[in-house]
């Protein structure tokens, strides 16, 4: 049995998922459910809705949530709640929900998520930022009004640093700076990393920076920060239960991360889609990894009155085309370099600091051993389910990129 | 003649100006247009709707927008348009007009601007951080999806680097610092001043610096960011011509500012409502002065490509205890240190830096040369309109904090 279980049993919690039918939500509420802790998934049912929009679905086949949340019950005994609101919109509802429940804790997964969905247009660049900046603003203002002392844990993204570092390892949150005074005095203080985002969404997640280091000063809100590195892999011991369980796998060109869709890819004999030189390296995380992660912030919260805690949530990066040639290697794909669509550098290094996990314990899973299994159990399997029109990444960062899919000239199709 | 007149009219702009029918916007409209720009005010007369909530006014008479507009007119000759609506709201309107109108310029002042507005309530917080962080978001999207090349200026606050300094000269947006990498090398970098505001109206415009970042580096939008300290005054020589253009003069205790609210307390004969120990250092600047730096800022654009341009738009720091004296000395008033319902430091030192206004000509208005004229011409004129009731700062910064009104105990109001 796993011994972070019975740790959990003994100071069982009632956690608040916002964004619980997510990609990462609804796995982090069945972890956090199977540790014994008494769980409430809050979601809006927006990424299903987007799904409609993009005219696009999961490999994987994702059951109603009535029916996740009644196969969980029948097969493990545990229930979880679900409220359908609209964290962003539904303000009072949310206040309500936390003054009647007094939850020990809230995860907010609740916003927009995807980098080529917030600038697929002007629409979609203001729903993220009134959907992103409004809901995590509603969840501070909510936990103050309530008078409730309630640990927020956040899902951040790495992309706040941006990928430029001047060769120093990307430090968890905090930077420690020299600055000379005008008596040419050298002050040296600790401040938030600046920041440098590359979309719409990530610098959304920058403003929520913002917000909680004000909500944590004015109002000693206790706030975990989880930047997280692009997530692969599907399921998680509990996803894996029973198929009415099972986990997203997004492979679209909006909401497909990258490692997956050269999975999905290589299941359908499409090409690997590499963007530019792949020569962008980027820090990763196993889904399971994640709800670790998530497991191990609400075991060890803030203190009351501390600044906010940032933990970089990734366990390994690597170059695009280094991940690309792995999965070539593995499955016989081709790789193809196709246009860019994203304004960002062409190629950059990447030293990430995350013994802040390692030190809780978190043992990583690492590319190389989970890789076949996604390969065989998860994208073989579910293949037939592909669009093959959905893998292009259509959404540009300006009038000046061009859509990430394969040009017709066959030259630049490249054996990996 | 005022030479700047002569330069302006040399190269004519197109300019919206946000929010015109505020206490800045308003000034500046008319400054403008009397230059010879063409100038549309855009509003949603939010700030006339704000009084009624609050059952307040303006200690000065404040006319209907369409009569202070034909009072324009007929006093100059020149007409300024006007379209109501919200920025944060109707952003197909605001499109259009921009789409439709092809300006040089937007000025951008159509922001919730009250720092004890925006901590009144959990409602005041949200519409706050909605209504600016929505409403600037809006601005942008619109002017990249217009495709067309408009510098936008906007009106930032000195509040969003904080008040603790670290003995240091605050730079006009710009941070030079040194950081160590982990071979031990010390590398050289310019980052964003990392921000410290001290409510939740500061902290929409710490974010709003993130907004301008991210648009100048990914679609080369030419903005500049104007970091105003505390205005003081209230008329400028446009809106002295005729007492249909009189401009807002705020005394309550959400809206007025510290100065101002002092002149009104000493021409009522209410004793100068200092919170705390009145050793907080803060930028001050006159009305005057700030229509002129929103001129000379539309004068300098950057380029396009350019990182966003960053002024400091203050002319003196004053600690809060040395206005009340100074109002105290001309006037005879008596000073009361009430509770600070403000959550911040008791003292502070300010050092700031405004080179960039200066080179450019800016010539300041000081406190000694103008403090006299709003006794006179200003605060004693209007006293008889004054609602004594609204003198207190009724909003506090947390549950903790009082009132800022003078306690009942006399031995506490000290004379100056």
């Amino acid at each position: 049995m796993d011994p972070s279980r019975d740790r959990a049993m003994e100071v069982a919690m009632k956690v608040i998922v916002l964004g619980g039918d997510g990609f990462c939500g609804w796995p982090t509420a069945l972890h956090l459910s199977n540790l014994g802790h008494d769980v409430i998934i809050v979601d809006n049912l927006s990424r299903r809705a987007i799904d409609l929009e993009l005219e696009v679905g999961s490999l994987t086949p994702i059951a109603p949530l009535g029916k996740r949340l009644a196969a969980w019950n029948e097969i493990t005994g545990r229930k979880i709640r679900f409220e359908r609101l609209d964290v962003a919109e539904n303000y009072h509802r949310l206040l309500s929900l936390i003054a009647g429940e007094v939850p020990d804790a809230i995860v907010h997964f609740a916003e927009q998520r995807a980098a080529p969905y917030s600038m697929k247009s002007s629409a979609h660049k203001r729903y993220t930022v009134g959907n992103n900046l409004v809901a995590t603003h509603n969840v501070l203002a909510a936990i103050v009004e309530s008078g409730i002392d309630v640990h927020l844990a956040h899902l951040g993204t790495m992309g706040v640093y941006g990928y430029g570092t001047a060769g120093m390892k990307i430090p968890e949150g905090y930077l420690p700076i020299e600055v000379v005074t005008d008596d040419g005095v050298r002050v040296q203080q600790e401040i938030l990393y600046p920041s440098n985002p590359g979309s719409i969404y990530h610098m959304t997640k920058t403003q929520d920076q913002l917000f909680f280091a004000y909500y944590a000063k004015n109002d000693q809100v206790r706030i975990t920060d989880l930047h997280q590195g692009i997530v692969w892999g599907t399921n998680t011991p509990e996803t894996s239960l029973d198929e009415r369980l099972i986990n997203r796998f997004d492979y679209d060109g909006d909401y497909g991360t990258v490692l997956n869709r050269f999975l999905m890819q290589a299941a359908v004999g499409h090409p690997l889609t590499v963007h530019g030189t792949g020569g962008q390296t980027r820090a990763f995380i196993h889904i399971q990894d994640t709800v670790r992660c998530v497991q191990l912030a609400l075991e060890n919260p803030p203190q009351r009155g501390e600044r906010v805690r940032i933990l970089n949530q990734m366990t390994e990066t690597h170059r695009v085309r280094e991940l690309a040639n792995k999965v070539a290697a593995l499955t016989g794909a081709q790789v193809a370099f196709t246009p860019n669509p994203r304004k960002e550098d062409a190629e950059n290094d990447l030293h990430v600091r995350n013994d802040l996990f390692l030190d809780l314990g978190l043992d990583p899973i690492t590319l190389d051993d989970g890789l076949l299994r996604e390969v065989t159990e998860v994208a073989a399997r579910y293949a037939h389910r592909a669009d093959l029109d959905k893998i292009p990444c259509t959404s540009t960062w300006t009038r000046e990129q061009r859509p990430g899919a394969p040009v017709e000239d066959p030259k630049i199709v490249a054996e990996a």
